[in-house]
């Protein structure tokens, strides 16, 4: 048998897809590029100010730093939203270890502060199902952290009383299972192979999956949550990997009478050891865990954290650090809230008054006090809470 | 894209899948090669004798007359039940359409025999996602289709305290959905190309149905029916054309460490046109329904049903009926319970002292009581019923 060729790779040697994420050479990811190839939009200032007026409260940090960066139908949402009409949200995780980092956080947090934006209702899938089909996990260990990491996202902020929780082996069936069936009706294995790069052999719970995270984006897909607002439109906030879920989605979503989902898309939040990729579960010291202890985040910042900075300070001080490849200062730019002090580092930093020891003690004190105030928030979350986001209900505060 | 070449078709010009059944240039099954080409065993005397011996009671007529012509593992299920060991039975339908035909009868009347003289559990699934993915049909009319078929199911005269029926749309999900996934996991699409043919151009849904027919064969899909008995047992009754999703079954089963399911296979109910094939939903002229007056099964026998008698009264008189190719001798000998008689007839028409007329007028009256004892009780089965049988339920009557 032929090994089909993938959308992904006949188009540059730049993979992104939800199993890989790797730049051309080893250089840094072209967004520019990948907008034009998966054809969404780029978020500009005039959409930023926009959300600004009609939320009446700052843009969120990863909005205005354009951490989310890409949009389908975004504007759509808006238009609707400013005459009165509301929409859900809808994101997710793979549970595939029990540790989040800090890349995990990053859609989550944006997620809570859309729902507080927008008050907005939210679901939460948890596909505990794929990471049982794609890793070597089984079905029990697949739902045990699903378990665990809805801990770590409760512990975000999310309001229970706009957001259901749920795993896949736990919730799929009924009105859910419908709509898996009605679209896979919709796409031929040639089609998956084109948007995920499937080969014949792959097993088929691979080749079974994509509807698994499709259907969340139709709210007919909850009829405990939505029975009577079949039209409502869904917005998805999802880092821009998850894009081929969801061009997918909206190709079969009109077939089916349904509303195309959108989506707000994030870039990747860089590994330690520089930005050619995203953060990688399977090596430890490539990221910042919320496990971690201010000790490790202060080992891993100054041992592994990629540095910009020249390499004595006599020409650090002549040519100043190079902010393209600074690891600590697009940590910052993620992290750091205040502009007016992140603004400062960049002008002292950039022109070598700065030196990378003194970036990397405040990104230390800054990640420090994150992942301090996510553990407590996570060890507040108790087993009942978890039931009670994860439980099957109509939500008492959807839309108010 | 190449065409996949399917086990079915390099073998020769017989094609038996769940989707297609036909014979060699138009001639009859040759159920030795399918025997063969499967790798199942026939069922011979000895084992007719066996049964009959540890139920204390004659041998159904489907099995005395080799219309269940085939097994696996059947002796193993035997030899268990022989030491105290009980087992349960699995068998189902794909609801297509509204009305049953008599073939559609034979496995749920050679099921009710099963579970009569064992006493054992049974589970029954309609596959109605399965319909609805194969056929032009809506997920409401396949629940619709399922419901109307589960009442004539009901109306073979099942034990409702040893009996649970369910749709895939309405019970898939939980330890069913989790026993989905780990089938999924062990056929790659490679594999699923090999057994059902399918190819490239076929939607995703069809690539993922065949786990959903498979793991009814695990008892741990059931565990509120069979929560303390993990090594039980499955023994699927069944036409042999369902054989390919069993091989996959029973080809995983021991890799997620359960017992293969045993089968015990019929051979087909032939048209009225002649036996080249099952008869068809398709064609209403080639079957004789549940739902036919008596008036339209003395028509369609008259009329329809392939004689093999002689051109003319002298010839037959002469050289006999050819009892291979009679379609009245062929159902008598499904339906006419009474060996003495069907002995005669066999005698008195193969030598042509009986004529195509009087064979046919036995014939009509057979099934015309048998088609009329079916609707009477099936105008018995009330809605509650239905959901009685199909509640999620521990069975009350289990293995006593």
């Amino acid at each position: 048998m032929t090994t089909p060729v993938t959308e992904q790779k006949v188009e540059g040697d730049q993979v992104v897809n939800p199993w890989e994420v790797s730049a051309k050479d080893g250089g840094k990811i072209d967004y520019d590029k990948l907008i034009e190839k998966f054809g969404c939009q780029r978020i500009d200032q005039t959409l930023v100010d926009r959300v600004e007026r009609l939320t009446s409260r700052p843009a969120h940090i990863f909005l205005r730093r354009g951490v989310f960066f890409a949009h389908r139908d975004f504007i759509e949402i808006m238009d609707l939203y400013e005459n009165g009409k509301k929409f859900y949200l809808y994101t997710g995780r793979g549970p595939s270890s029990e540790a989040l980092h800090l890349g995990h956080l990053v859609p989550f947090m944006f997620t809570k502060y859309l729902q507080d934006a927008f008050k907005v209702p939210l679901v939460i899938q948890l596909t505990d199902d794929e990471k049982c089909m794609w890793k070597n996990l089984s079905v029990e260990e697949c739902k045990r952290l699903a378990r665990e990491n809805a801990k770590d996202i409760i512990a975000c902020g999310f309001d229970i009383t706009r957001t259901f929780i749920f795993s896949d082996f736990n919730f799929i069936g009924g009105a859910f299972y419908e709509n898996m069936v009605r679209v896979s009706k919709c796409v031929t294995f040639n089609k998956v192979v084109g948007i995920f790069g499937f080969t014949n052999e792959d097993h088929i719970g691979k080749i079974s999956f994509p509807p698994v995270q499709a259907v969340p984006s139709f709210p007919s897909s909850f009829p405990h949550l939505f029975s009577n607002t079949k039209n409502l439109r869904c917005l998805i906030p999802c880092a821009i990997d998850q894009d081929p879920y969801f061009r997918m989605t909206r190709d079969v979503a009109p077939r089916l009478g349904y509303n195309k989902p959108s989506l707000i898309e994030s870039s990747f939040f860089p590994a330690l050891q520089g930005e050619t990729g995203k953060m990688s579960a399977s090596d430890p010291n490539s990221a910042i865990y919320v496990t971690d202890s201010s000790k490790d985040i202060k080992n891993k910042i100054n041992k592994y954290a990629f540095s910009g900075g020249q390499d004595s300070i006599e020409n650090h001080r002549k040519f100043g650090a190079n902010l393209e490849v600074d690891i600590p200062y697009k940590y910052l730019s993620f992290f750091l809230d205040d502009d007016a002090e992140l603004e400062h580092i960049k002008t002292e930093y950039g022109a070598g008054r700065m030196l990378t020891g003194e970036v990397k003690k405040r990104l230390i004190d800054v990640l420090s006090e994150l992942v301090e105030r996510h553990r407590r928030a996570r060890a507040a979350v108790t087993e009942e809470m978890v039931d009670a986001f994860m439980a099957v209900r109509p939500l008492p505060n959807m839309f108010s």
